[in-house]
């Protein structure tokens, strides 16, 4: 079955705020068998929402709605609903309760405005709204359901995870969908189409491969759909298998999940420690390691040496190499992890150093270059890459390169995959 | 004038990639006085792509679209605008030179696939492409023009910068349109819009308020449009500054930047040298300062003391503080600031301990409870914070924390504001 997802708000259109919202929406429907197949980003203007509720109901029959729904003037969404079915509003008590709470909670006094929010269109059921002031709405009106949600991202989550997904169960009866991601790291798009030209001529019309780039990653993910979930998937498991022996050593991972966290959840797994001293990626790949919860049983800290001055003091690295060599270069990054692994105790240290430009560069030394080192009580070794991009750009592309290197690390040495 | 988005991607519906691109076209059209009034995403289907052109061009004259210009078999969109334009396509030279010149630099070979990235339809005109290989193209028929880009975020920048914001200009004539945005921390948009209420009401119908939250910032966003340029900038400044003084003390910055990047930006201009000591951040506090160019003129470096051992061992908070007080803690995050300030010889030091969970808390320190301590020469202070959200939220909140103590700190003891 298809969806489409309206966003309201100026914010989305004139670029202040990035829409992550309908990504998660799609991304979740999926596992429900729904298929979003269009997503509309519209002004807060009444006639824009009237008009592009009618013309996505002409195209499908479950339309999910994000934004609008806050206290302020500029939010209409709700009024508009209200228009547009033809209805008067009603006081939710529960709402009501709920708001009274959450203001007695924080110390702060209920103001009409606030009070509102507990204003909602007489035909439509509430969705309540645990972690914030607005609630979500379902409406079920000539076979077309509409659900109404609002735009700060954890509160949508919430509704959605909730009160929408068993709904949605109960409502629609929807074909099987399912997509299997396989993520390669440093291989081109235009390279692995060409080593799967074969294996996607014989993929049947009901399963489409698509390849993904991003920074120095792509993602090769098949999408597969059918009425029977079992052959589906004992299908689909067939031609993955088949997909990511062909491209065999690029595969970094079988999973739909980023090569940090992919990392983490091993090292976590394994109880193997890990630090790291960071120069021109500044913490990136520490904190992306971070996200991952339980992270603390396997990282107990690390350094961000910045300056020289820094990776002297505190990692030791002799000043010497900063005249000769340079603190970009391949004995720096080798005296970086292998201090830092006697440092913070760790079974591997990574250690980062480049140039994430856009100053900085040299003849020999272009914005992009960059050493990673990776120090184990076996030794350390140091590899060399040149890199692209913004400054961002170029430390997570650095840090999708770091987890190439620890993956092969960790089968290696460690035993683990 | 109005325009409209179009992305093209399954990979956007599903939810597998963010579409950050939209938000960063919108942002840049704005300053062309163009509008982005709807942003569309749909599938890599003919059938999607022609009728999403057609009902785009029954509302507005210019049409953006980004994606499925790859060399692989799911990007379609160059052979659908050729059909639906009813053209045939051509070999364009100096896209061909530019790909034999990348592939060569690359040392890897010039595949047919490749070749045919070259392939335009005739009637277009090439916007060269040179951070990329698949070139950017641009119609202009029956007094509608539809820009067609790949969407690999910095090859859509390069060409929109390069190729497409001068053409605009040339093509179009525009009313202005002017944005003046306020960011404001740590106060809810009901209260903000409690105290805007009369200003709210005295703005001419020309000019709009929009209340922007996000994690425990608000954006207050002011936007007018007129046909005189002059008169609007002068009336744009009038009620922004009313706007400005009317919230007083919670308007953290008037320029629309991130928190983090007003501070590093303060910090550079005034050469004042800040280190960290991140506990529960993990990081993240020192990677957002990293991300502004020629910040290493102030920040030699930083440490992530995220185990009780490295507190101890890397900063000497005593063990006794562990089992008193804990690590979360205000004599913990006092330790950590003042040491940090010695170790990494700065003027201004930030230490952050707290509970970011999943896991990890008590019924005494629940999760989303972080201690926040700033030395400087003068002493040190910590404050106390709950603040809430996931583990990446909790620690972009916390650093908008810093970011308002910093502020502060940077007024009264360091003058710079």
């Amino acid at each position: 079955m298809n969806a489409e997802i309206l966003t309201i708000g100026d914010e989305l259109l004139i670029g202040q705020t990035v829409d992550t919202n309908s990504a998660w929406i799609g991304k979740n429907l999926a596992q429900y068998g729904i298929q979003v197949s269009r997503k509309t980003a519209i002004s807060d203007s009444e006639a824009e929402i009237i008009s592009a509720v009618n013309e996505a109901f002409q195209r499908v029959d479950f339309l999910m709605i994000t934004g609008g729904l806050g206290p302020t003037k500029d939010d209409i969404t709700k009024k508009t609903l209200a228009k547009l079915y033809q209805c008067g509003f009603r006081r939710d008590e529960t709402v009501t309760a709920h708001l009274e709470n959450i203001f007695a909670r924080r110390g702060r006094q209920l103001l009409e405005i606030n009070k509102q929010q507990a204003d909602v269109p007489e035909i439509c059921e509430v969705l309540a709204n645990e972690v914030g002031t607005a609630p979500g709405m379902w409406f079920d009106q000539n076979g077309k359901v509409l659900v109404s949600m609002p735009g700060v991202p954890n509160e949508m989550m919430h509704i959605m995870e909730n009160r929408v997904f068993q709904r949605i169960k109960n409502r629609f009866k929807t074909p099987e969908i399912l997509h299997y991601t396989a993520v390669t790291i440093g291989v081109p798009e235009s390279l692995l189409s060409k080593q799967l030209e074969t294996f996607e001529l014989s993929l049947p019309p009901h399963i489409k491969l698509a390849y993904l780039p991003a920074l120095n990653t792509v993602k090769l993910r098949l999408s597969g759909q059918s009425d029977n979930a079992q052959i589906l998937e004992s299908e689909m498991k067939g031609f993955f298998e088949k997909m990511c022996e062909t491209c065999g050593e690029s595969v970094f991972t079988k999973e739909d999940i980023s090569p940090v966290k992919y990392i983490a959840r091993l090292l976590i797994r394994h109880n193997i420690k890990i630090t790291l001293a960071e120069s021109c990626t500044g913490g990136y790949i520490a904190n992306q390691l971070v996200t991952e919860p339980g992270i603390s049983k396997v990282f107990n800290g690390s350094i961000i040496s910045y300056a020289n001055e820094i990776k002297h003091n505190e990692l030791g690295v002799p000043e010497d190499v900063f005249r000769t060599e340079g603190a970009v270069s391949e004995t720096c990054a080798r005296y970086m992890c292998e201090a830092a692994l006697k440092k913070f105790g760790a079974d591997i240290a990574v250690s980062t150093t480049g140039i994430a430009g856009p100053g900085g560069a040299t003849a020999e030394k272009p914005v992009g270059l960059v050493y990673v080192g990776i120090a184990t009580k076996n030794g350390s070794h140091v590899k060399k890459y040149h890199l692209f991009g913004t400054r961002e750009q170029f430390m997570q592309r650095t840090a999708n390169c770091v987890m190439a290197l620890l993956k092969d690390l960790l089968k290696t040495e460690f035993n683990t995959l």
